[in-house]
């Protein structure tokens, strides 16, 4: 076990760099010796910002919502680093394999954000099983998801279904695939939850950071890879407005369902964002400012009552523990944003496209990523890829040197511990 | 009680979506048929990235500058989204007002980063009476603040001054109008302070991000509907070097009146950002970068010494308790930046404008400010609107579920008690 | 000693103020008049969003990297913003006066890069001496080393060599020379560690933002100031996927020398950054994205080594005390992309360009850091700056108002203790 992980993470990017010698160039060679402007070069500078905004909401934004776990925010942070480096080199092969030029995968701006969209969906995976897997698994589950989603994003393509934003393919998939290998690792003794699966106040702060990032950069996700012009400008303009209306049905939904009309952070901190993964498919699409809006209000009611209402039956009923509630944040809205660009297409709002082949797309997806995330949870599941004990569960003392973990307490005990002491607080 | 806030915040969004299904398109709309780039598209995108920068600074700059409240930090970054979610939608809605094509608010990127400049003014306004009010009157003073704001900044359009970054407008306006709703909001039980009304060390660090994100964009807010070209250049390059000579000033005067020549972090978090508020009117002017220095030197100075010595005079005098300083930050370099624009026209820096109108934009600006302020102040006083008892001030508990209060002793007493029980610190 | 640092801040401010004013305008006064878009307004606003990438690695970036200390994350982000905005100011003058236009320095985006770049060489240094020096030294530090800095980069220019993310004029640089001024202001006091010489669980995740911000934008630090198209590219492309190779092997080897196959904080903080720095000098070359990966890999090993094995024998035999483990992120790390740059221009990645010119750059870029380190430190070592004496090294409390301490404990002691005292934790 001692050498495990250092063995594997030192063979993959060995692995790597060889596939990376034999079939990437860069995109520019072509024309390295020319010195003038050309298109491809406007292209790369312009996106790179939309770039850097995805970047930032893979490391930061999903690295850092998840640090809401008191115990476990190093390896949230951590182990999403992780797992989005890897990724993101192998994210370019798998999906530069289908796009090949003379045998060769062409590195430039566009194969750079579609890297980071594929690593999306092994994050958005690993919210399902935080703090019940080991780095180890979650390198072998990356392996595994990136080739799979990189299938079934050309299947996706291949059926001239739309979804640039990509509700189907990367929020579905990514939630479906790992609520099914959390399935497959579900833990009885877990049944009752665990001292460690909670936040604390600072850690919800921290959250927050990854909250507002992925809030704030989402029109970027949605319109990185649109067409330039009018349907880029909709994607940005779609998932502004969208995610705006999210915000005001998740703060009055999470205030409906809560004790005396108190909000509650978790919903605050995803359902939020619910939003920016309904309007994805149709972002690109003249569905109207309004049209956005709707997709936004209704994104952040299902998702803060999933997170209310069907989380719970989801752990105690189909035996399914997801850890940061990706159901409710990309796999509910991923199915209402499939079900959106159905309803926009047969309404016309992009033509050349089919609500027929996008509900195909949506059933393929759904069963792609299921079926996926079901033959990844028994590999996952073989005894020797270090799976931490019950106990150990949502703790960094496992995987981090030194004493790293700060004191918390509840306030009531303290309150009186403290006024016995007859101590300031 | 109990639906208050659910009722108010889905009603508003659903008359949003529908004022916007009638009255809002995209500007893309007249030529989504054409492929070709037009000058439009090549704004939008070129723009983009200093819109992205002005969201960073609504969402997490003003969100984290004020979860400084050791205590409050929840409602700080979890509210400034609250209201900047429905206040860029309803900006969007009041400032297109006044600019109708074919009876139609056209969206595009201006229409963006305008909408996001609306929202600070309440944000601003919210830092004034932070910790004291329910979100229900937040939402209400969104509502008519943006309203308020959105008529006289076309009257200062009108009156032909001119305002690019926004020292009057947004800055001075959110700040007096805040104030105003403050005073109006008076609660002496307060007047001694309250135990929740401070920062501990981490909830000061979490507000140095705010800090931050704020001061390294603010060249983006200054400059983001500045004409392109040499006019844009100079407004980035104006507000960059008076951020950074402020810096020098708000670090130099925090030493000079604190005891032993410490820095004070409430200087460091907001002073450092005067230079930024006041070099906004004139921000795109040919006053020369050192004339920008000028600027921000005295704003790090005159900020400074208000939070040490105008602040406990305005809460024990005028009865106006601001809870984060906001005259200081946002409300005297506004002023300054007021008086700079009227004599850089005076010195010709600007063709075409005149100290006389800048003079009386400002003038304009600070009346309307109060008497809006007051106004709401007296509407938000009405007693059905949740707002919070002297007692529960500065706390998050009454708003938010959980356990959410962290331990945070003072040293000195830890120190003693630690050593009492033989424990390691 | 009292009014020392206010003095000096203002001070330098005025000097500033006043000889920017004399040699100082915008870059774009020359076509003021004009209202066409120029080759130079287009490249203006096409690298502002680089520029911005970089201004957040400065002030993100490297102010939050260095809060990992329990006690000092108050200095590390405040006095990192105080030396920055200063630095850019003088860095100004410091480079422009080797690229007089009519005896005057213009000011455009490609001097504020530049500026931001000289600061980065005076943050890398404090990171070699936090927690040991008082404000006013560090302000001197930045007058002398941004003016050295600027000496030898000129010199670097002149020898016809190249180093376009600047792996050894700002990383080697700056790391060399702080760890010479570390060395000369050697405290035997510290010897043994300072009990405040540590991080806390809270501590070490407020350091993941910056090294996440320094991660995610370090292909727009060696690509900012590239020629723009097929170089500028490369410079994104190459360092996207150093980095990326270089947190695998960071979290391999740092699994592999510590206790039962554990990460360290300080490795994840740090080793996985050293990609970006090693590929600097050949960013813009030629050397395909595998050659890129190979750097990275190898760099992750070496500072990951650094920080277990090198780092203690420098503090027991050097006598140098590195607080941050600067030589194993930006020392050993710059070396090795000097190294790399060498081979590069060998096998002939970049034409015009020669090893030994490169190897000469390298060399005297070390001796010059070391050199000005040396005398820098004595200078720093004058009795009247301030130095803090070793019981107050590490501590905010000298240096910022308040009770500013948090309490942190450790673990076991803590679990004991209450499952005594029967409380909740």
């Amino acid at each position: 076990m001692r050498f495990t992980f250092s063995i594997l993470a030192i063979g993959l990017q060995i692995i790597l760099i060889i596939l990376f010698g034999v079939f990437v160039r860069y995109n520019t060679e072509k024309h390295l010796s020319s010195h003038n402007s050309t298109h491809e070069d406007d292209k790369f500078i312009t996106l790179y910002p939309l770039f850097q905004d995805v970047h930032v909401m893979i490391f930061v934004g999903f690295g850092f919502l998840m640090t809401f776990l008191k115990r476990y925010g190093f390896s949230s942070v951590g182990i999403n680093l992780l797992i989005a480096a890897f990724g993101l080199q192998w994210g370019t092969l798998m999906q530069g394999l289908w796009h090949l030029h003379d045998g060769k995968i062409e590195i430039g701006i566009t194969s750079m954000i579609n890297a980071d969209f594929s690593t999306a969906t092994v994050l958005i995976s690993f919210g399902a099983v935080l703090g019940k897997t080991s780095p180890v698994q979650m390198l072998i589950m990356a392996v595994l998801e990136i080739f799979i989603f990189a299938c079934n994003e050309h299947l996706v393509n291949f059926l001239n279904a739309t979804d640039i934003g990509a509700s189907m393919i990367i929020h579905a998939f990514g939630a479906y695939f790992g609520l099914a290998v959390s399935a497959v690792l579900y833990r009885s003794g877990l049944k009752k939850g665990h001292d460690n699966e909670g936040s604390v106040y600072h850690s919800d702060l921290f959250a927050m950071i990854g909250t507002l990032f992925l809030w704030m950069f989402w029109p970027s996700f949605n319109s990185a890879i649109a067409n330039p012009g009018a349907e880029q400008q909709m994607a940005i303009i779609n998932t502004y407005f969208s995610l705006a209306a999210c915000v005001l049905t998740a703060y009055a939904f999470s205030s409906l369902v809560e004790h005396k009309g108190k909000f509650d952070m978790v919903h605050i901190q995803n359902a939020t964002l619910a939003g920016g993964v309904a309007v994805g498919t149709c972002a690109d699409m003249n569905i109207g400012p309004f049209g956005a809006m709707i997709i936004g209000f209704i994104a952040g009611i299902i998702s803060t009552l999933g997170f209310k209402f069907l989380m719970p039956i989801l752990a105690s009923k189909l035996r399914i523990q997801d850890t940061c509630g990706v159901h409710n944040l990309h796999g509910l809205p991923g199915i209402l944003g499939g079900i959106a660009g159905i309803v926009a297409t047969a309404l016309g709002a992009k033509p050349g496209y089919t609500p027929l082949l996008q509900g195909a797309a949506l059933a393929a997806t759904f069963g792609i990523s299921v079926v996926g995330g079901v033959i990844t949870g028994f590999i996952l599941k073989l005894p020797f890829w270090g799976q931490p004990p019950d106990q150990s569960c949502y703790d960094d003392t496992i995987y981090w040197e030194g004493n790293i973990v700060t004191l918390y307490l509840d306030m009531p005990e303290l309150g009186h511990f403290y006024q016995d002491q007859q101590m300031s607080i």
